[in-house]
């Protein structure tokens, strides 16, 4: 099968054997592969992972081992998306973890991580996951919306974090794809979401869906009245300076909810102590609270796509991805 | 009077005149003051504070000012500790902001801090607070005990921030004053407190009241083991290197608590993400709280005091509070 692989800093065209399957595990033949900043960075060396990445998808299930008719009935031909984590309970050969007995997989010390760590991802024909991470997708759904599910669900692991309802807003810090995400997450709760950012053109995405958004460096000085401002920050910058703009925009006593994993030393964190702050570090989401709200139709991510490329072009897709502006691009499989 | 200033890093003495009283405030003579690290960070120029130092004391109520009889007959010559923030409300010239409205004057922006922030301290035979600061200290509490009231309520504040019955055991890193006090409340609500510090002498003491308490350095691999290992992790060892060691000790989905206030860059953050802790900023805490464990017997801090100083020594004492080994240094007045 075609699959590209990390290959020094680029993504390299490899033919690698169709995978083989454990019990209790699906085929899937990729149809869509979003192209995320981790894709970008797994490039660069992070998680020292090599194979091949991607772990944003939509395919359908070509294959399923090991398991009863009726479920094989139940995913044959139908067209899924598939959380990222595979926990150690997955592979039959291990004991299960505490972890994993409690349904937290995305925290297991063993897992895999599809196309991050030490399994093979989605940009390319086929990937494998198990049934139980799968989550079919709705009629309804289009393919461009289901691309999303995971960076959506990523957002949505925000509102099982915070009681949303507590909030009448939120500031939101960065105006890349997952903070976007996070816009349309959030504003589905708390009635009104101001996104400070960068890029006039990624702002502007975000004031088509009711946030208000404003110029980060532009209009420092208004940002400096919002000083101890908001209850509710979120982070996903990507960078130190994100945390230190959002421990100063806090209030007293009020909530950081942290998404950037970038490396290097942290900012001052005094401010975290002085104001009491509460910082929440968020990760993986819950799929099927995302696929839920795709299928309300309550958002709509698909403004977000910049650009489809065939899975033949990944190479070029990813240093498309890589260039000022761009919001998502997907390989089509 | 007789009262010690800042003066090029270290204490000055000084005569100054007996402070003016605003309506509602208590002038206090001191009876004992604890030096604490901030005092020592104060003289190295934390927040670039001149005038008298201290904001730990046990004292008597002189005098007080525009307040009824009924007041007067309540407060005149009793034993008080005294809460260090104070609101803008105080200052009856000025509206009360937001934060006083709401009781949370420790967070007001205006406020000024006991020895700490534009308005002068403990160091000295007499100080002042408004009246709404002070707390009566019952004749069953020594002075010795009653001086720790200001830091074992700092301790305390975690008590009022998480929910202690939800934690079987809590890993304190740090082994000084607050750390032993963060050892000593908390023991009160959670069955096992593990200390993690590196000077034998004061792990000692922790062990006197109950904790396990183990060395750093010396445990390093036995540290490394307990990766992961604690969903309770109050950092307070006043280091960059120990919020680091609190996210690799803190369970995923843990909780840390972090009281330390260094300067400088933060360490690596990416964990905080990636385990989803909750790390809570904590700081002043609830005087009422403290005097009430002080009063019931659970807990008596009076061990860590090292060696008490008459006020006029206050230099010297100083000097001696910052050598290796000593805790709690006291000063009489």
């Amino acid at each position: 099968m075609l699959a590209f692989r990390t290959f020094k800093g680029t993504l390299k065209r490899a033919t690698k054997p169709q995978p083989w399957l454990r019990r209790g595990w699906a085929l899937i033949r990729l149809r869509l592969a979003g192209i995320c900043n981790t894709d970008v960075e797994i490039l660069r060396g992070y998680h020292a992972f090599r194979g091949v990445p991607g772990h944003e998808f939509v395919g359908e299930v070509a294959e399923v081992h090991g398991v009863s008719a009726a479920q094989k009935q139940k995913w044959m031909g139908r067209r899924v998306c598939g959380e990222i984590n595979v926990g150690c309970a997955a592979y039959g050969d291990r004991a299960a973890c505490d972890f994993c007995k409690r349904g937290m997989k995305t925290h297991c010390a063993r897992r895999t991580v599809l196309g991050i760590v030490a399994h093979d991802g989605a940009f390319a024909e086929f990937l494998t996951l198990p049934l139980e991470n799968l989550h079919l997708v709705p009629d309804s759904v289009s393919d461009e919306q289901a691309v999303f599910v995971e960076p959506l669900a990523a957002a949505c692991e925000i509102l099982e974090q915070i009681e949303a309802r507590n909030f009448r807003e939120a500031a939101i810090l960065g105006d890349g794809k997952l903070a976007q995400l996070i816009a349309l997450a959030l504003r589905t709760a708390i009635p009104r979401i101001l996104m400070y950012g960068k890029y006039e053109n990624k702002l502007a995405l975000a004031r088509q869906t009711g946030c208000e958004a404003y110029h980060v460096p532009r209009d420092a000085c208004a940002l400096k009245r919002l000083n101890d401002s908001f209850v509710l920050v979120v982070e996903a910058t990507g960078s130190r300076a994100g945390l230190a703009l959002a421990q100063q925009l806090a209030a007293p006593r009020g909530m950081v909810v942290l998404k950037s994993t970038f490396h290097g030393n942290g900012p001052e964190i005094w401010p975290i102590v002085v104001k009491e702050l509460t910082v929440i570090g968020s990760r993986c989401g819950p799929f099927a609270k995302a696929m839920a709200l795709l299928e309300s139709g309550k958002l709509d991510p698909t403004p977000l796509i910049t650009r489809t490329f065939p899975l033949a072009e990944a190479p070029k897709a990813m240093r498309f991805a890589q260039k000022p502006g761009v919001m998502k691009v997907l390989l089509k499989g």
